[in-house]
């Protein structure tokens, strides 16, 4: 029992799971958590699926209730903002929502105060007159956001709508309105959609875009959005330099995030990576007793060294790991991969470790290549075999496994086959290895050699012929 | 170009394994096949499709046609007996499907007889008058026995059918003849179905056999089937020694199989685990010139050292290593884990490594227990969200992970599940490592926190709170 308190500021994955490990490693800290709106532990992830109406109620978003939360015995501040840190004297000071500063004495702080959505310098979205949700402009990045939109489409039933971004979230925002009945336009500024992915595999989720109605435009930056006439009109520039306009009923831009560093700079903690709050592995800020974790701070990579990767599952693992040291502990953040997973209508697109051009860029002297195969999900004679197509990519000299993109149908397993992949990055083999792997097989589920053995087969033969594979 | 001569005996998936392994580390190799009956690498593990209906054609279950086989560069003597070896002069002698005894000489020979139905001392099964196919009594192990169980169905159409037999087999028969409108009994003499997982997780599957009409008697022994007026009856011994009997149109013997030795032993290669043919690693039988892999060879477990454990999976790898080493390379076979999955109707059951006695009893000094979960396969606030059953078995003295056991529903990747438990069980590491691990989420897909992660701290709560998880 050593009673100390231990402050988390910011009540998504980070904040909430530092909270709730130092509670855990020792039911004897005070646990206090300073969340700026009234939706501690919510999923930001799954905002898109309340929006299409797939999930019922905004409520149901949260991880856990604020009873939960008092249960593992937190105290949570809700609508109390954090203004000011004085890392001398250990006091937070902040803003309640009886509009009173006050401070707040702590052992230990950890910053989770996440990632706000960047808004690009389009015409219309920035200055005085910048439109807004009222408008129908909207962005999305937080519940209040989410319900926002929500109440505007359900009170305005709006028909056309335009996205402008095709990241994981604007991706899986084109399916939901989708589902809502909105014709969507996408505008996309890069040559291709989910550029976290090479652009071959990103023309396979265009396809399935295009599929399910939804208008794609790539290569086509927007420069302003005007409202005429009650009606929303974006005027963009196509990859011939032409000019292209589209009316909507619904605007909405989603081109990224930026780390939320204000507080932390205040402290005097340093910046790294894009901007983020340099931490080392243990989530330490430099500054004595201060920690940082999730989409505010930057990120280990295990291939990559220090970068800036927000992700939720990284978010609550520093989370987790800053709270343990904050609590006494000695943990270390292992270290991300850049795993990920987007459903987009019925099709799942993931990557793990690097691509190609990323490892070539890495500074480690690899020689990267990949190769693509397209192995079915099942053995083929049992009904519902779909292909998946799998880049895996290697160092050519070395054999080492780098990375690995797959892309395939819904139920095709992709995201749990990323994760053998990502399983096997973790400990650092050879791809020849992943022959060895004691894989699971049944007819109607995958093939005596899963399809990754058959793709890491493909890149052996390839790249790297003094590896024998059958 | 050695121009050495690699046979390998036996069509299925060893035997063909390493004669295209062979084949292509060497293309100087003349590489020939002996395959007792007329269907070479065929999929046994597919036969239950084949009966149910499912696929189409019993032609279809072949991975790869004779055609294929031949473009390989692979001669392929089908209908073709091994019959003696002498090791001495390196010659085999075949019976050819024309009735003649010859010769082959041969450089390197690999051995993949694979395993035979094991016919249990159930009266009417033995003896001059055993019943069998005419009189509606069938095993199932070879294309053969699958295409006269298809025609009998076909010609017959029986309503009713007796299964004796609740193993891997057993089960997707059981939903196979379902599919066909075959009321079934399934009498399994041990007191659980699926006895390869732990009791109360095989009454998950049990319930599902019932939900889906199927009569699961277990603890019930068969003592005697015969066949009055023209049907089949069906005698046995229930759990409290009452006598049972069930009339039947059909019945089924699938109690499992052995090792076919008969052509090793012949050579003088000794017999090791459950009369499996002794091998190293390397696929060697300690008889120069002689590898032996597949069902019919002895499997190095990377956690139990050797046993015997017939899978398809393994007889792939094995038979990969047997048929590179016959061509002159150097590889050993990495070892299994016994990774198994099999799909009951909506339901998918999956493990890897060893179960809690099965540690416990590896005589490695673990003091083993389990943890059982049941996390959601996705967030709950996504549409269609279902529990999965996890155990967890590990090393209460070191942490380190020793085994898995999941039951769920299908589409909730269970098979993909079971295989990044078998990777991070190849690597060695501590269940508490598990959490460490970059797996990829999206609501409609997992979790923050994948279930394995939910299941490893829920493991490292209950038996090792010196690791600190949230």
């Amino acid at each position: 029992m050593t009673g100390r308190h231990v402050i988390a500021v910011g009540g998504s994955d980070a904040g909430i799971s530092a909270a709730l490990a130092a509670r855990e490693l020792d039911p004897g800290c005070e646990v206090t958590v300073v969340v700026a709106d009234d939706y501690p532990n919510f999923s930001i992830c799954g905002i898109p699926y309340y929006v299409s109406g797939e999930v019922e109620h905004w409520s149901n978003l949260a991880h856990r209730t604020l009873h939960d939360l008092h249960d593992a015995g937190l105290n949570v501040l809700t609508g109390t903002r954090a203004t000011a840190l004085d890392t001398e004297t250990r006091r937070l000071t902040i803003h309640t929502p009886g509009g009173r500063d006050t401070q707040l004495a702590y052992d230990e702080l950890v910053i989770g105060t996440g990632a706000v959505s960047v808004t690009p310098p389009i015409t219309g979205l920035t200055g005085p007159a910048a439109l807004g949700p009222s408008d129908g402009v909207h962005q999305l990045h937080t519940i209040t956001d989410a319900r926002a939109l929500a109440d505007a489409i359900t009170e305005h039933s709006p028909e056309t709508a335009v996205i402008v971004g095709a990241g994981y979230i604007g991706l899986e925002m084109a399916e939901a309105l989708t589902l809502r009945g909105i014709h969507v336009t996408q505008i996309e500024a890069l040559p291709q959609v989910l550029p976290t992915v090479d652009t071959d595999l990103g023309a396979l989720v265009h396809r399935e875009l295009t599929a399910h109605g939804v208008d794609v435009l790539t290569g086509t930056s927007v420069r302003a959005i005007e409202k005429t006439g009650g009606r929303l009109k974006v005027h963009a520039t196509n990859p011939d330099g032409q000019p292209v306009t589209r009316n909507a009923d619904l605007v909405l831009v989603v081109v990224g995030v930026r780390p939320d560093t204000a507080l932390a700079e205040s402290a005097g903690a340093r910046l790294g990576a894009r901007g983020a709050i340099e931490v080392d592995q243990w989530m330490r800020t430099g500054v004595p007793h201060l920690y940082a974790a999730g989409d505010c701070a930057v990120t280990h990579h295990r291939l990559l060294g220090t970068t800036w990767l927000p992700l939720g599952t990284t978010a609550h693992k520093q989370g987790r790991v800053a709270g343990q040291n904050a609590a006494g502990a000695d943990r270390r953040f292992a270290g991300s991969l850049g795993t990920q997973v987007v459903k987009v209508f019925d099709l799942v697109a993931a990557r793990t470790g690097l691509r190609e051009h990323e490892a070539a860029g890495a500074g480690c002297g690899w020689k990267p290549a990949s190769t693509t195969s397209t192995p079915d999900d099942h053995k083929a004679y049992y009904p519902g075999a779909t292909p998946i197509t799998i880049r895996v990519t290697g160092d050519t000299e070395s054999g080492l496994l780098l990375g690995a993109q797959l892309i395939g149908h819904l139920g095709a397993e992709i995201a749990k086959r990323v994760d053998v992949f990502a399983t096997a990055l973790f400990h650092g083999v050879d791809i020849d290895a992943i022959n060895d792997l004691d894989l699971s097989y049944t007819p109607p589920l995958g093939s005596p050699w899963d399809p990754l053995q058959i793709s890491a087969q493909a890149w052996s033969r390839e790249h790297h012929p003094s590896e024998p594979n059958t």
